[in-house]
């Protein structure tokens, strides 16, 4: 497993079928999970598909249409009843918070470990997670209601020093520190080490987006821009432009437009409409604007 | 396909398994469509086994733990987005009514068709239903909240006239009804003809009982006495007796005890413990008490 993987729990829309799930999925990156909308059966899903989620403690929910949260009573029941006590944040719009507490009450569920809801609303400007090694963001989509993507960026990685040049030598952590930030080093003998000679440029940083559900909306090019993997709705073909306006959903290629301008790596499509049998035209329509496109696959890990 | 079948949709308990979904049964009988609890991922299951549902229009809902009843905001979503304009009527503890109003009021959701609530406790002493053919009866269990179970309750059927007899006579409606319900027949000439030489015997009512979940509970007994089909939840084996007393569930053999004085035609368990991965051990104890008893399978189409 690399650094960053992805399991999509489910890529339906509205309506499940017997191959798309209400909308889930799960990040993982380096031990860290996140869990992006949580439509009903999330938790089955996980089963299914032999997806680990000991180190969840981050909900990120986009909207609240139905399929994109449904199961989030169920999957925090069982937490509860597995005897989980680490808290849990919840991001998500806050009409969410008081539906929740309805939910526990009715249910007779007084959950074990502490449940911190942070409402989408309060993140307009700041990062809704930022970390050593990461940041998460939220963004508004277009949607019949107040809608939100998210957007995973790893910061830029440290130089890798050589490791041939540490061994046996007794390097100060303060010098070590310079070298990975991109510093020449001169030991105390006086010799200078130009940085590219002691230590190995690292990989470019790992980013994930995810957009659903939207209308076909520009605006969002800046907060995507450049990702290796943007996940990005495809509800409808290009014969039901219209619906798609009216509903505020994209089309294939709709999404693929968006990916070619935020000029992202790889395309992957989903919240596909219940009346696709076979998704060949949606891929193809999105392949005429933007070729690295992908019909999503429920349960098929994706390393980014 | 007979006139009473069963479809189990779910007979797991607390926490999902692989196999065992929360609990979630459909029975249809002669085109009337009853669904039984709604736990999560109902509506998938009614995908994956291919259950009809387009003649459901009453919806039963035992008690208001998660297992039981977190797919009906997803089902009626469903029918609400498939255009249904029908009524539904839900039969469920009276606190389910304003968190569906609040479900649907979060999730912006006006349903298009009616969705009649009836609270069980209003129900003590008459049917949930009570129509020409059949009656369906609610009866309080013991479980750690209001829980109630059904019973489903053929009416006697008339006996079938001979049809060699009816052939070329011209008997009058009220003869007919007449001779249905038993009475011997005289005709213009005055010749008599006893009714056991005009007309058969019928079938047998046909019935079924769910019971979920409720520790052992023997006021049940007559309710439920002598149906064709009991349901009953054997969350535990014979080893964990006093985690099902304190729990308020059932063992399998308690199931069975319970089964035996009610003199029930056939057993089926259900509600099974996510930690049980084979069912060998419940099924020898209840058959070790009442030995026409079988391990539930969801998916499997049972006839009574």
């Amino acid at each position: 497993m690399g650094d960053l993987e992805l399991n999509i729990l489910g890529n339906g829309s509205a309506v499940p079928t017997k191959f798309g799930n209400p909308s889930s999925q799960m990040l993982t990156y380096r031990g860290n999970q996140f869990l992006i909308d949580c439509g009903e059966g999330a938790q089955m899903q996980i089963i299914r598909y032999k997806v680990k989620y000991r180190r969840l403690n981050n909900i990120f929910i986009s909207h609240l249409h139905g399929d994109h949260f449904f199961g989030l009573f169920g999957l925090l029941s069982t937490f509860h009843l597995f005897g989980r006590e680490n808290a849990i944040d919840i991001f998500a719009p806050a009409k969410l918070k008081p539906l929740l507490d309805h939910v526990f009450r009715t249910s007779d569920t007084v959950l074990r470990f502490p449940l911190n809801f942070l409402p989408l609303e309060d993140f307009s400007d700041t990062p809704l997670l930022d970390k050593e090694s990461f940041t998460i963001r939220s963004f508004k989509l277009k949607h019949s209601v107040p809608t939100y993507g998210f957007v995973f960026r790893e910061k830029p990685l440290q130089r890798k020093i050589n490791k041939e040049f540490i061994k046996g030598r007794a390097i100060k952590t303060k010098h070590i520190l310079e070298i990975k930030a991109g510093s020449d080093y001169v030991d105390d003998k006086g010799i200078l080490y130009k940085n590219g000679e002691i230590s190995q440029k690292p990989r470019n940083p790992l980013s994930y987006a995810y957009c659903s559900d939207t209308a076909y909306h520009e605006d969002i090019v800046e907060d995507i821009h450049g990702v290796k993997l943007l996940y990005h709705e495809a509800t409808f073909d290009e014969s039901m432009l219209e619906m798609a306006d009216d509903k505020k959903h994209s089309t294939a290629a709709q999404a693929a437009r968006i990916a070619k301008l935020a000029n992202v790596e790889k395309l992957l499509l989903g919240h596909f409409s219940a009346r696709f049998k076979e998704f060949d035209t949606l891929l193809q329509q999105a392949r005429d604007v933007f070729p690295n496109t992908f019909i999503s696959v429920e349960g098929k890990p994706y390393q980014i």
